[in-house]
């Protein structure tokens, strides 16, 4: 083993960067937080590693899941269970990752306000709960809520500054990273396409490349399951839901809580909010997201996410005003495929080996709390490290 | 009340026959089993009201989910739940109508085995469960499935059948009924299309009327929903889910069991099996049934259908075989559009007051056990009598 630092990792951010096929051990292909993540970890764990990030955007997650990832890391699942044992404490230390590995993130500690219309255990009256904060106390119904269960440790964050800071420290760390790169697995590695984009907007592939790789991570997003399929004729149960996050304009600032009630999150962000709808299932194959229609009127909101909104809008007032962002068609409204893993709404992030040297890597609707965990679980895996940070000495 | 049989109703089967709008009592729009056969109930409850029932096709049923019904009875939900109470009274109530009240609707008790791996109580060794009927023995992989519970007084029937005998007997017991009419509900009663087709299969529209109606009942299967929204402004909970029923081409006879594993119902029919896919959740807004795909063949099967059967076919060889019709596309596999009551796939049938003389009703994925009661529990509340024929006398 060398002690002494690796030195930086080579770049090609574009086709006007020669390259010449290299052998790497890790091919990583997808640079969201992840796979950079991922790449990062593999680097940190085994620096003997060659360790290759591929990314068909311009930038470390110019786009796809991460960019519109909610950032909300709460110790809870979706359906208000509380995270146990291993996974308690891997969420526990993602959350220490985020606070301290990456740099500014935008981590700021707050908490998470359940509202219920019913009593139940560690619950107080909404009113009280809310007290603190008569901006967010004003956006609620609190006869409709009455009920309120304060999360004090929440947080919230920018996955999309967590994929960037993690893409440069893994280059820092002597991973290569290609941008604008497109990638698909093939036995015994992957098939590398440049691409450029034409001043009218087109993709084309400038030249294409066969890497060796002794390891290949699919770390893909909504796309994983559909690559490991095509690519490699390997069905998988996952599945994707395309979720839009429409924004509300309410103020809110650093101090405001995160809000949850009737499945909906309510983030604060840039001064207003973003609503995080909940998953109620996959979207079945073949689906493309069209807007719906509220009392005739054409909104750029999916009909289930309008359907659970209405719902809602006894309870929370401002979800039936103009404040609401309903768009005119779905490219009004932000929203991507987010990957379901194990096809189920609830499915935590995990990794899959498909094949001899092939890995998928999923984060999903709770990679926010969980992903940088199951990113450094599957490094440790490809480095042979048996040892998890997260394991209490105990163990 | 008059004693006297009812003279039969009006059928008005195409344009070429002259319709003078006149009063309807109650107006049925649908002519599928759950509108036919509450039609018919509300002129047998209630022969001073006068009944029309409308219906798009050129035959009570031509069209729609009824023809494409599985026609099982069972007193068990799709979960494997009993039915208790009420509701196992209008299904015994609904086995009854079914057997003696339409004349030949096929009806066959039978069976229904339902296989699983896992033992538990009432189950029994799938070997000796099957031990009656070598071929569908033949079809299990008992190892896989070695255990079984059978249900005795299962039946199937011919829902398309019933539809066709309970207009029949409708019109007999006084009820008019337009076909080749389109129908939406207005403010007092319907505007009724009536429709031609052309010689190059369009559909135009030859004459419309405005009738009057005190009462409306929507029974249009899974447009219910849509039209209550679309032409009343009303907003409902239900959904829907696109369920295709495909032919596996194995042996079966008069006396073969209904099989049940994994989801899957395997109903005897027309010498081979139709299967009858689990619905796991509604279908999104806007989407558009699409085939899939086997290995890289295109299927006609969708995705969601393709993977459960791919799973099944450990348990189920046949399911892996060319006895199994994939077709090639979507139109080539029979489907329909099915209402989810309450949208949810195990959702019972129900009517609903929509608004002052409308009412919604919806048969469902469980209509084959409980529609006709349903139907008749309409009925009886539009003809204001209080009294079910299921209800014990110790009520």
């Amino acid at each position: 083993m060398n002690a002494s630092p690796s030195p930086a990792g080579q770049v090609w951010a574009h086709v006007g960067q020669r390259f010449t096929p290299q052998n790497h051990d890790v091919v990583v292909v997808g640079a969201g937080r992840m796979g950079s993540a991922c790449a990062l970890y593999v680097r940190q764990l085994a620096p003997h590693l060659r360790v290759l990030l591929l990314e068909e955007g311009g930038l470390p997650n110019e786009d796809g899941a991460t960019l519109l990832a909610p950032g909300v890391w709460s110790a809870r699942e979706p359906s208000g269970e509380r995270l146990e044992g291993e996974r308690l404490e891997q969420a526990r230390w993602t959350r220490r990752q985020l606070e301290t590995a990456f740099g500014d993130v935008s981590f700021a500690p707050r908490p998470l306000i359940r509202l219920f219309a019913e009593a139940g255990p560690d619950r107080s009256p909404t009113a009280d709960a809310l007290a603190p904060w008569p901006d967010a106390r004003a956006m609620v119904n609190a006869p409709a809520l009455p009920f309120a269960e304060v999360e004090q440790d929440a947080a919230t964050y920018r996955p999309g500054a967590v994929a960037l800071a993690a893409a440069r420290a893994a280059v820092a760390a002597g991973a290569d990273l290609m941008l604008n790169a497109r990638a698909r697995p093939v036995p015994g590695g992957v098939v590398v396409e440049r691409l450029t984009v034409t001043n009218t907007h087109q993709i084309v592939t400038h030249e294409t490349h066969t890497l060796h790789a002794g390891v290949t991570i699919l770390a893909l997003g909504a796309d994983g399951p559909s690559a490991a399929e095509h690519e490699l004729g390997l069905h998988t149960a996952h599945a994707r839901a395309y979720r839009q996050v429409p924004r509300l304009n309410v103020p809110s600032d650093d101090t405001t809580p995160i809000l949850h009630a009737g499945g909906l999150t309510l983030r604060p962000q840039h001064g207003g909010f973003t609503l995080i709808p909940s998953i109620h299932h996959r979207d079945p194959h073949g689906y493309a997201p069209t807007g719906g229609r509220l009392t005739g009127v054409p909104t750029g909101l999916r009909r289930e996410t309008l359907e659970d909104l209405v719902g809602l809008m006894d309870a929370l007032p401002p979800l039936g005003t103009g404040a609401l962002e309903l768009g005119r068609s779905v490219s009004d409204v932000p929203g991507v495929w987010l990957a379901l893993p194990g096809g189920r709404p609830g499915g935590l992030p995990q990794h899959q080996r498909l094949q001899d040297g092939v890995h998928l890597l999923l984060g999903g609707p709770q990679a926010d709390t969980l992903g940088l965990a199951v990113a450094y679980d599957l490094a440790a895996t490809v480095a042979e490290v048996r040892k998890r940070p997260w394991e209490k000495s105990g163990f």
